[in-house]
C-alpha cells in the first residue's frame, strides 16, 4: 500500500515524525524523553522542534549518538490561553507553526503535538489546508480503555455542528475504524437520548435522514450506555458533547484511583494494588496513552493531552507512525469525495497491500 | 417546618406514599417487596395502585397485617414506547394515571414510580400542574456516587432547552441542594467544554449572561472532569447532555465491575470481590439506589430507574418521604417566583425548623 510519503521509500526507511517539543505541560522535558523512547521502539525518524538551548540541553541526557533524531530550532511556543488564529499570525517561528511548516515541506511525514488543541488545529488547517467538502476538522478515535475498538468523534471542541458537518464527522470516523482499528464496514451510530428515531434533539433529528441516505452503514440512534454493549464502532456526536464525555471519564477514572487504592491497599502488595490502579486508570484515559489525529487536514497530525507524560508522547508518535503506514489521510480524502458524490466508496473492496 | 400535607399532622402521622405497582422492569414483584421493606424502615403508610389481582397475590407473599400498606386497583400500564401524553388520555384507568390522581387528591403526600418516565413527567404536568412560571418540569438530583453531594439537572431529556428554561433549572436544583442536602447557598455551575466564559455552545454563551443576572450563586461554567473537583454543587445541563452522561456513567460503572471482579478473583476472598463490586456499582448507579424527584410539578413526584429491584424501589420511597419532610415543593415555588421577580430569596435566610 502507498504509504503518506508518496516518494515510494521502501518499508525499511523510517518514518519521519516531528515532534512540537515545546507543547505539553511537561515539555520539553517529557516530550524529549517520550521521543527517544520511541526511537528505541520504531522505525521512526524523529525532529524536535523547539527553543534551541533547552531541548538541545534535554537531548543531551540521552546517549542518542547515531540515532536518527535532531532538533529544528523555533522561538517561543502558542499557549493554551492564546487565541489560536491571532497567535499563529503573531508567532511566527513558535514551534507549532515551524513544524506545520516541517510537515508541509513534506520534510516529514507526519506531526506530533502535546500543546494547545486550537493551535495544532488551526496550523493544520491554515498551512496545511482541509480536505474538500469539509468545513471544520475534528479529532476522533477511541477514548475509553473500557470499549478500545469504539470510536468517538468529535472529540475536539466542534460545538454547535450542522447536520451536514457530523455527517462528515461519520465519515472520517468510519475511514479511522476501517483501517486503524481493522474494522470492516464499520456500524455509525449517532449519539442520542433514546434508540427511537423520535428520540433527540433537533441537531440528532434532522441529522438522521442524512445519515440514512448516505452510503455509511448506520445503525441508527445510540445511547450513553451503548458505548460498553458494542452497538456501534463509530459514535458520532458533537463537540460538545464529545469533550464534555472526554473529560468527564478522565475525572472519573482519576476519582477512581485513589478510592480503591485505599480500599484495596489493606488487602493486596502494594505492587498488586498499582497495577491494577494504573489499569483503571488507563481504561478511562486512553488519548493520554495514544493521542488522537486530527481528521480531515491535509497531513498526519496526531495531537495528544497536554498533561502527557514520556510513555504518552512516545504512543501519539506510535499512533503517529501507524497513521502514515495505514495512508489514514489518503483513505479519508477518498471517503469524503464518495460522500460528495453520494456513493459508496466505504462499502466498496478496498486494497489491504503490504 | 410545615410539611406538604398542608393538615397540620404532627411529626408522628406517617408520610402517605402512593407507589405505581405496575411501572417498572420487574413489576410488580419488586415494587411489591421494596414497598415493604420501606414499611418496616420508615414511619410511611403505603398504597400500592396496581392489577388488582396480581398486586394482592404479591403481597400476599409478606406477613403485612396491621401494617399501613393497601391496594388501590388500577387497570393496565403506560409502557415505554407509548406516546405519554396519547396512552395517559386513552388509558385513563392505567396504573400512573391512577396514582397520580390518587396524589392531586390530597389522600397522598408523595408519589413513586418506577415506570415510564415519561408517563409520569405527562401525568404530573397534565394532573398536578407546572410551578408557576416554569415551561416544563426535569429531574435532578446527585446522580453519581463518586460525588454524592454534585446536583446534576436535567437528567431527564428535555432536549433543545431554552436559557431561561435551564435558568429554572438551576433554581429548581439550587433549592434541591439546599434542602435535600442541607448545603447553604449552593454554586451553581453551567456544563461546557471550558471554564472560560468564551467557551462553550450557542446554548451555554446564551445562557451565561442570563445565570450571571440572576440572584443564583453562579460560579461560571464547569467542564466534565468538574464533577470530581468540587467546583460546583449544582450542574446545570440541558437533558441531551445530562440524559447521555446519567446512561454513559451506569453503562461505565457495570463494564468495571466484571473487569474488576476478573482481576480481583484470584486475589481476594469472593465476600471481599463482592462488596468492592457492590460499591463500585453503586458509585455509578446513584439513581438506581435512590430515584429521582420531578422538579418543578405542583407535588411530590419521585421517578426511579425501571430496572431498579427492590432495595431501589425502598429507596425511590425514603427518598419521597425526605422530599416531603423537607418541604421540597413549596421551597422551589418559592424559588421560582422569586426567580421571577429577580430577587434573592434564594440568599436570605431560611427557617429551619424541626
Amino acid at each position: 500500500m502507498l504509504n503518506q510519503r508518496g516518494n515510494g521509500t521502501s518499508h525499511s526507511a523510517p518514518v519521519r515524525v516531528v515532534v512540537d517539543a515545546m507543547g505539553g505541560d511537561y515539555a520539553p522535558h517529557e516530550i524529549v524523553q517520550g521521543a527517544v523512547q520511541a526511537l528505541d521502539r520504531g522505525n521512526v525518524a524523529i525532529a524536535l522542534v523547539g527553543d534551541q538551548g533547552p531541548v538541545e540541553a534535554e537531548l543531551a541526557r540521552y546517549n542518542v549518538a547515531g540515532k536518527p533524531i535532531k532538533v529544528v530550532p523555533s522561538v517561543g511556543k502558542i499557549g493554551d490561553d492564546e487565541h489560536p488564529v491571532q497567535a499563529m499570525r503573531q508567532k511566527r517561528q513558535a514551534s507549532i507553526v515551524v513544524a506545520t511548516q516541517v510537515l508541509k515541506s513534506g520534510a516529514a511525514d507526519a506531526l506530533v503535538s502535546l500543546g494547545s488543541t486550537g493551535a495544532s488545529m488551526a496550523c493544520a488547517t491554515m498551512l496545511l489546508g482541509l480536505m474538500e467538502g469539509l468545513e471544520r476538522p475534528c479529532i476522533g478515535g477511541p477514548f475509553l480503555g473500557l470499549a478500545p475498538r469504539t470510536v468517538l468523534v468529535d472529540l475536539g471542541s466542534n460545538v454547535d455542528c450542522r447536520p451536514s458537518l457530523l455527517l462528515s464527522f461519520a465519515a472520517l470516523g468510519s475511514v479511522f475504524a476501517r483501517k486503524f482499528l481493522n474494522i470492516e464496514n464499520p456500524r455509525i451510530g449517532l449519539l442520542s437520548v433514546g434508540a427511537e428515531d423520535a428520540k433527540g434533539n433537533r441537531q440528532v433529528q434532522e441529522s438522521l435522514r442524512l445519515f440514512r441516505e448516505s452510503h455509511l452503514n448506520f445503525v441508527g440512534n445510540v445511547e450513553g450506555n451503548d458505548f460498553f454493549a458494542d452497538r456501534a464502532d463509530v459514535v458520532v456526536c458533537d463537540g460538545f458533547v464529545g469533550n464534555i464525555l472526554l473529560k468527564y471519564t478522565e475525572g472519573l477514572g482519576s476519582a477512581l484511583l485513589p478510592y480503591l487504592q485505599k480500599q484495596l491497599a489493606h488487602l493486596l502488595p502494594p505492587q498488586v494494588v498499582q497495577r491494577i490502579g494504573n489499569e483503571v486508570w488507563q481504561m478511562t484515559n486512553l488519548p493520554r496513552t495514544m493521542g488522537g489525529p486530527l481528521f480531515g487536514v491535509n497531513g498526519t497530525v496526531v495531537v495528544g493531552h497536554g498533561s502527557s507524560k514520556a510513555a504518552g508522547v512516545a504512543g501519539a508518535i506510535g499512533t503517529a507512525m501507524r497513521c502514515v503506514e495505514i495512508g489514514l489521510v489518503e483513505g479519508m480524502r477518498q471517503e469524503l469525495a464518495a460522500l460528495a458524490k453520494g456513493a459508496g466508496a466505504g462499502q466498496q473492496p478496498h486494497p489491504r497491500g503490504g
